[in-house]
């Protein structure tokens, strides 16, 4: 927050409260490898509100976890992360705001940075996969997600929340994992087109390896929260029983980062106001386990 | 909600949950004078979240009021009162959902029904108040609000909420009061152009007879919660201390409904989440008492 | 909620919030096999407060599910689900309030509907049990709870909530699943008795085959959530841990309807104000997923 | 808590969590002036839940204030308060549990002490005024509060909190301040009895010493925390704007308390769940004002 | 947050979260005539938590406000105002914390700059006021507080919050408005001691002139916000009824602020999670007001 | 609470409050065997903030639980357990703190009694392990925690919650269970000295009675509540996910129980505020439940 070297910025301070409370050391722009681009968007959420207050909540978080990852045995943020400012709201309709999106993330992979983007309604995910496609064109998609996202249009958007996977899989092939509610036509979809997705206990049987085998080498993850079982984490949108838990997640980050390249990716729908502040916590966790995972390839 | 005889709706089931929670006699479409249309829409809000779930909670709350408006001596249900489904959410654009609105409202009067709109964000005013002044085009519009809501576009839109009520100005003439915040460039576009806006105390200065003398004999009441000082209502995304209390606004309603005539109405802001139950309470008095006023004429 | 055809009532409004929010093509008490009846009851709890507000908690978040059930894979609305109005509370007393509960679903089940009562403390059970004992003489009944239940009057009321499965044990055998919360004479009383209950170890060593073996061809359910672990459902007034996980409640639903016939069932004690909006979403799901699995014989 | 002069109680450890947590020279039973009665009861409440948490809430929040009162001069606890358990919830029916609260009170008036009773739902003041009234036959009742309360029977019974002033009208004569909600069966009855029943405004022009002028000597005052304006007090099942504010009630009962003799009195419907703490805080503060002012005379 | 010039920082973007969110030019250090220090500190805090999380809250809802005052027609901001890291705690004790507190203020004053300092319990303000007076060695504490704070020692530690103005009338004469609350101790000592202290009621009597006589040229302000009504901030440890209203505080002010020098101030108390978002704004607009007053000199 | 013969206290009041909602003969001083100590301390917290608001939490959610443990078959109670008023919180500092804890432990085993420390921050172990090691000196202590407090000296004080495993591994061995969070120079700390620490998945591999080989004859428990997976007690400072499940504690607790002699134990870090209320009735059971286990040997 200080870069002016006038400032008062000794240890009588606490650090500034971007993403991991990181010192200008390890935040500064110029140096990181990650920026982190939070996107508090939720214009057309249809069910419970609150994604909007997603970003701040998990930035906030992130400064009560410790950094050093006692599972993977190092420090990912010396790699550098630095945390852009809020991106503002196009309130003129979703379409703008995913173009907003769009053009913020592909101007950072531009930059050689490595793109976190924190929703905000998992729509914010159209934006910055579109970005990642054009980069690596041959990229697929991991997409962890109770819903089936797979509607054409809906309350009149073809960019409402839930077409958010439509609207992905229009630009690359999508591998879902989660998955436990939809309406008839998007299963029928989803079957008809032969899609992979995969409820719970589906991927339970199939496994993480087998899961790894229907991606490519360069992997976007796209993760709306509500993937997780509802006592897991219940605030967001559309929590749901019988979803996955967190070593099961955990688990098949860790296959997909060894055997891909993760090249970016999001972690959307924390509506922080619908449950208690360790589900910000675990949205915090869980994103820097993911950047700690693909810096270590 | 049953409107069938076969179904059974004695006195051991409480009555439906309209608006004022009343029975079939005095809720069925055809013989209501008054509908009430609720919007949950707060899709450009760019403050603290949760306008869209404001109509359901004054629903949910006039169960808990009496229906004898003690200081009126007479019960205003009586007249009829019924509740439209919820509008459906355009997730297009606010403009899109701004048209929407006016159309439904314009349906509803020429109907001959006295119109209610129930926000949602203040945004919904302007479909409603449009759809009023093409049925009378003299009207003015009383606007209860503390912020100016004068910018002619905000986060890319025309359609913000922070705009509505420049939009409302382009069609008819506006005189607010409850005014305590704006930016400088709505103040001096208010002064430019003589607008007519009150801080709280000078409304109190001014009282509600002269007030009265600057609206023509139609009147539209637009009203912004915020208008309350923010120990009345802390439930809206901006509240602000100095602001009116409910006898001063009991009285200017009084004074306009006596001396006008009140055509049509909306209440906006309420976001229950952020503020007490009373809130939704208040809220609810408030509609019922400005129909009682209105009906009584 | 508005049968008249005048009502304007297009793709313009949401749906009326019924239970599973559902088009009067799919509501209407006439064509519909499925009535719920909410009884916002709670005036013999003796903990933590506000399960009367359960009824109308679990109806809202009905509206936030999809209607397809991908595990079974068909659409349980379309038998047709009325939803009542909430029964009005009877303040005389529980055992005039369990009577009235007792004579409405006796004119439902005469009229030939399949009846789901939502609670409400588990008290409602008793009136909804013996309704459907008069109707279906050798039912067995199982029940969900984490408490026995079992207690012959407390806090001066034999109808008091701590009592519900003695009083439904004297008119109808019960299996119970999910115990871990007794005092002593309650405890000695069913192991006296020779009661078949079990804790949730105990259940999963036995397994659900067996467990259905203990039922005779027709079942009443009565579902208290409390018989869930506290990490799955917290929104209740006696919160326990080691309960019942989704999966395992799902599997033993599943294992009973395909062996017997279902034939009512009531969902019981969620006080949503003592936890997150989720735990409503779990209680509209589970009810949803009973009434597919009853229907689906 | 601790009389047993073998357990530790010296100023490491925190006063015990009576009102006012006072220790034990000015809390045990013998010395004390004052007895408090806790009764945690709201089973007939029709609105929103939660006032049988108030005493708790009420004795936790009573340690957060001073115990000198700066108006008066004094420390009104010197006179010694002791506060009783709470009374057990008879679940069989409120007439029951008016019995109950009657019986106690009873006593200990007999015991001569002065007694507090704390709500729970306003049928304790029920039973609580008529105990007085069979000690004090010619005294008169000081009720506050938002509702008439006037009903003969309500959701079947004539103890639900509905019907509170009128069951105490019928053994004393009431004067109510703080009136503005009523059904019209209510407002007529009022009326055409002659009750003396004041709205805020009227009693702003009464004036507090027109208003004492029409009670007797021996007065007992039952106080529903909703005749306090809304923006002061949230926390009631019933709030409603348009109210008493503290000074006023302040100013009103020192009134009384100068030119009559307050024999007793209770304070209820503090419902805390809705509303922010200070509610507590404040209802904590008027009880014990009242207890200064009762005691003074 | 971004000064390098190579970070993406145009309109897509939202301001960084400083106090007033404010852009780069505005907020940079080099430029502010005004630092905004957060101490987020509440560890002596003896009644209800939280205290800690006011400065994050005020800064928070500082973006939710318009920065033109209209009340006084200027924009405070365009003197540039800079919000410093969080003070780190000093987990030590109190006295330690004091010191640093005193040792940052002291540093910026000695920069140039006029301090404002958030808490945090009102404990900060002695560290604060201490810096004040080493530098402007003549002015007077002008203390809004509900409370005495003038114990000695409280708790085993002289720098307990119950002592702050114990401490700070050690080293500068003190004005106190507002108080209602005191144990007698404290009060003997006021009024033994010739100390001005005016509770509301004395101070509407007095009025604005009369109490700004009694400071001299250079004021101090600390501002426990419990000197506000209950009804207007909840959100206090100690909130107290019978309290000041906004105009009377904002008149007081300007008083104040037109005949003397506002040499630095503190705004301390807010515990957010204890009331509505509303009392955040308050005082974040409370805050950007002084701030305004005391520069327009 | 009424030990005076002169008080009512027959069945129509409720027990009084204290831990396990006790009657006189199960929690006078004089008989009881187990002393129940309330610590409210939080002020070293970096963190979200609360713990001090969980004892009273605990005792208040106690008295919702049943009083037989179904899974021993005995009711553990029957060996009185008394509760101690809640220790004043020293503010000069946590190393006083610490010492009050210890010299009032130290009392209480003198007196013979088995002495359970509620929490309050973590640091409150400290004083209650090294009164414990004084009496027992062999004793090695059980760590559930997941965090590994090793930190030698945080935010200036060594007695910081950060630090709490350090200061007690220097008086006695520690094994903790529950480790997944630590920062690098703890974590190398740990290695570096050989301590016993496991993650989740380690000691799942392990099981139980491996662990307890590890412990020496006597066994003093410390509780930190974050030891449980987030989705189980998220009304902590520092939330994990990945953490242990209710039965794999009740395990590891039965197994210590039976192979050792647990000698005392604390149970810490509930923050009541941040979770659902079946966070408190967790930790009231798991309380009673080691109380059991300790008293059975």
């Amino acid at each position: 927050m200080n870069d002016d070297p006038s400032i008062p910025q000794d240890e009588r301070f606490s650090p500034p409260k971007n993403f991991g409370w990181l010192d200008a050391e390890y935040s500064a722009y110029g140096r990181a490898r990650v920026v982190v681009l939070p996107v508090p968007y939720d214009s057309t959420a249809s069910g419970w509100v609150g994604s909007r207050e997603g970003p701040a909540a998990i930035i906030d978080a992130s400064g009560n976890m410790e950094l050093y990852d006692v599972t993977m045995g190092f420090e990912p943020y010396m790699a550098g992360i630095h945390t852009l400012p809020e991106l503002a709201v196009q309130t003129a309709g979703p379409a703008e705001m995913v173009d907003r999106i769009e053009s913020v993330v592909r101007e950072q992979i531009d930059a050689g940075k490595f793109v976190v983007t924190l929703g905000g309604e998992h729509t914010v995910a159209v934006g910055a996969a579109r970005a990642h496609v054009k980069r690596y064109p041959s990229l697929s998609v991991l997409a962890f997600d109770a819903n089936a996202d797979m509607r054409d249009e809906y309350l009149d958007s073809a960019y409402n929340h839930a077409c958010t996977l439509r609207r992905i899989s229009e630009v690359a092939p999508v591998v879902q994992v989660g998955l436990r509610s939809a309406e008839r036509e998007e299963h029928d979809y989803l079957v008809e087109r032969g899609f992979r997705f995969y409820q719970p206990r589906e991927y339970r049987a199939l496994g993480p390896e087998a899961l790894a085998d229907q991606l490519s080498d360069n992997v976007y993850l796209t993760f709306d929260l509500d993937a997780f079982d509802s006592s897991v984490m219940s605030a967001v949108g559309t929590p749901e029983p019988g979803g996955l838990h967190w070593d099961e997640v955990s688990d098949l980050l860790e296959t997909v980062a060894r055997r891909h390249r993760i090249v970016g990716f999001d972690v959307t729908e924390l509506a922080p106001s619908l449950g208690p502040r360790a589900n910000a916590q675990l949205a915090a966790k869980l994103t820097y386990r993911i950047i700690g995972l693909a810096l270590r390839e």
